[in-house]
């Protein structure tokens, strides 16, 4: 899933009719210490996120499995509001044995 | 979902014979603020968008989530003509507990 | 959809018994002014595309819905030969109301 | 799939209600010498992968095909937990004849 | 597709309990004369594909249309090893009609 904050709204009266009801959030994707990144998604939100709120994005055909979007035209959900982040300190892994 | 400009029109005649009677539109994605962005898409409309329109595009197999596309080869559908957009400001969110 | 150029083909004798029969072409992406872009994509040919011609490629789940890739292992398929694209110009779309 | 490991943790308690009881690590991808590449996932865990461990996430739909994640607003899962890599020194193919 | 060539083996004891049997192979991306490109993903050989052979890899929901891979979390899968390119010089495509 996608990690971002919500920051906005996209308002569209004109669409397909399986659409109407739906809220189009702008979600701009965070990196883990919150700072922006470069993407920024148009997602339906199915679990009540606010302006401001970090949240989880699930995209593909995975965004059509909540009630809300099933069988949509919707290629991203907001499924999860964050929140907190545990990150934890890792060494990169040895992946290969030495000869 | 890719927010959108339609910047013009694909003319195809020899296809896929399930696609006769589509419009094939070209996307190009644009940032909050309407600029250009790198990424232009081929998406078939579905609501009847013009030329310089801003709109939503749905990719993948959310692509043929509509009357017209359902189980066509299609990857990208134009399902919104998008009114206008609100954007807030918003802190970057704070995530981790610092120790 | 991707918008692309055919530049080759693929020879694979070893392959999965389900492509048996299939035409693996080389479709390099293409600019709207024709030149070439950085991603090249092995394609499944559905519609009887020659080199050099101009074609549309329905990429993941959607390269499975013409008759010829139902079902098999396949995520690219070439749907649609290119006539010609209308470009216009067009202004920057004024996207959020200034305060 | 993609290798990454994993490196932490996100909280979610305001959630789809399918998705309660899942454990969403972030993972971050790595190349084969183990050092972190620049994308980072939230994934679910399948398989009881622990911070640190280099991990396989299989995204989008596949993302959904373990018995945890099925049917569920979910585009990557960990499915696996990675041992050891074996890369090997490879002459680039020629895959041209040349005329 | 992605034209790839297998430059390893990931070992993966423990798994999704779906996965057993499988060979996780490492396939780098190569260009159209062989030289690697910086795109390396992990597939599950479905044609018996050895070491330092070019090979063709279907993703996303594709990747599960084989026998071994039906149902699986599996988002990568190696279904055909090429034998040989034949890549033409095409000129770019003129696509718009000049006013």
């Amino acid at each position: 899933m996608l990690l971002g904050q919500v920051i906005g709204t996209v308002w569209a009266t004109r669409k397909d009719p399986q659409l109407v009801g739906m809220k189009f959030l702008l979600v701009r994707e965070v990196d883990l210490d919150g700072s922006p990144l470069a993407t920024t998604v148009v997602a339906v939100d199915a679990v009540g996120a606010g302006e401001g709120e970090t949240v989880l994005v699930a995209q593909g055909s995975s965004g059509r499995q909540t009630e809300l979007t099933d069988k949509k035209p919707v290629d991203a959900v907001i499924m999860a509001i964050v929140d907190r982040l545990d990150v934890v300190e890792v060494d990169p892994p040895v992946l290969q044995e030495t000869a």
